[in-house]
């Protein structure tokens, strides 16, 4: 194969990108100064050669613990299960969480082959187990669809007799929407789950 | 910067990426075999070390010459003339067209600063009148909007007094479509170009 189409084909095999969007991203690569397209090479070779998962959290990092597992300053007593890395970005950027995170990489998905050997379920319950008490709350963070509710489900049976408190995020109403064009199964999730106020 | 956002910066600048899709992306290169993001960094590097610009026709090539230019086989007495080398490949796919190509890599767009000297307009005309009469059509094939017809325009204008035929492709209702879903000035232009059968 010639270097343009390698570069097409190497481009098309990423999710999201079509056979068009690859196209363009080559002819942009080729006129882009080479210094840029260079970073890029480097970035993907350094991600690859230096990412790994965190030995405790399984979020993705360069070094053997993540820079949130590593913060003394972070609450040890809180852990919140996400499906995935960008996840722990997400709630991160709020603020509104300063324990600590653990990644599943995944979901359980029957359909799909996925049983709770392939997400980091065991992991989650060593580690709750493993802290002898510290650990006092497991916020089950997973995503409100079939799949995170399985999820959360499953989680919580697993952790059931383990000294520590399990909690669910609130679903409901997401702040600045419309509520006419919420679904209904938000919106009965919001009235189902009303508070005093 | 971190491995891992210095990947998602390097994905960000691509043109049409987001930072969502960037951070996507890079959870999938991060999980995925090693040698697939090696071969792409692979690619990558091939492409801006071994890709230039076809002397002739000014396609990205890996040779002095383009595959097209250099096979005997085409007709050299036909250059269709494109915007970008996406629309060789576009046209060339066909099968339609047996001539050469001439790439301008842009369109005249005085509102962003592109004159005819930053298109390679020049290059066109030398190319014509170098060939002593051997170039007998040339082709527009710029894009069908105000960019790719005020070009269209200029170069029909800078052949004038050789001694070439200069064409336009046509415009009319694409095949398949639904007359209905048509913009007027398409249908106008179908109107206006209509063929006797």
């Amino acid at each position: 194969m010639k270097p343009v189409e390698r570069l097409i084909a190497a481009l098309k095999r990423l999710p999201g990108i079509g056979p068009k969007q690859a196209e363009r991203l080559t002819i942009h690569l080729l006129r882009a100064p080479r210094a840029e397209v260079e970073s890029l090479a480097d970035a993907l070779r350094e991600a690859v050669e230096t990412v790994r998962r965190c030995a405790r959290c399984g979020d993705f990092t360069d070094r053997e613990l993540c820079r949130i597992c590593a913060d003394p300053g972070r609450d040890q007593a809180l852990i919140c299960v996400v499906e995935e890395p960008q996840d722990v970005a997400a709630l991160d950027r709020t603020h509104a969480f300063r324990g600590l995170y653990h990644v599943l990489h995944g979901a359980l998905s029957p359909l799909d082959g996925i049983g709770p050997e392939k997400i980091r379920a065991r992991e989650l319950v060593e580690r709750v187990r493993a802290s002898n008490g510290a650990v006092k709350e497991v916020v089950l963070a997973t995503d409100p669809d079939t799949e995170g509710e399985a999820t959360a489900l499953y989680l919580a049976q697993q952790l059931k007799g383990l000294p520590v408190k399990v909690t669910r995020i609130a679903h409901g109403v997401p702040l600045g929407g419309d509520l006419d064009y919420l679904d209904e199964r938000t919106l009965s999730h919001a009235l189902s789950g009303r508070r005093e106020v």
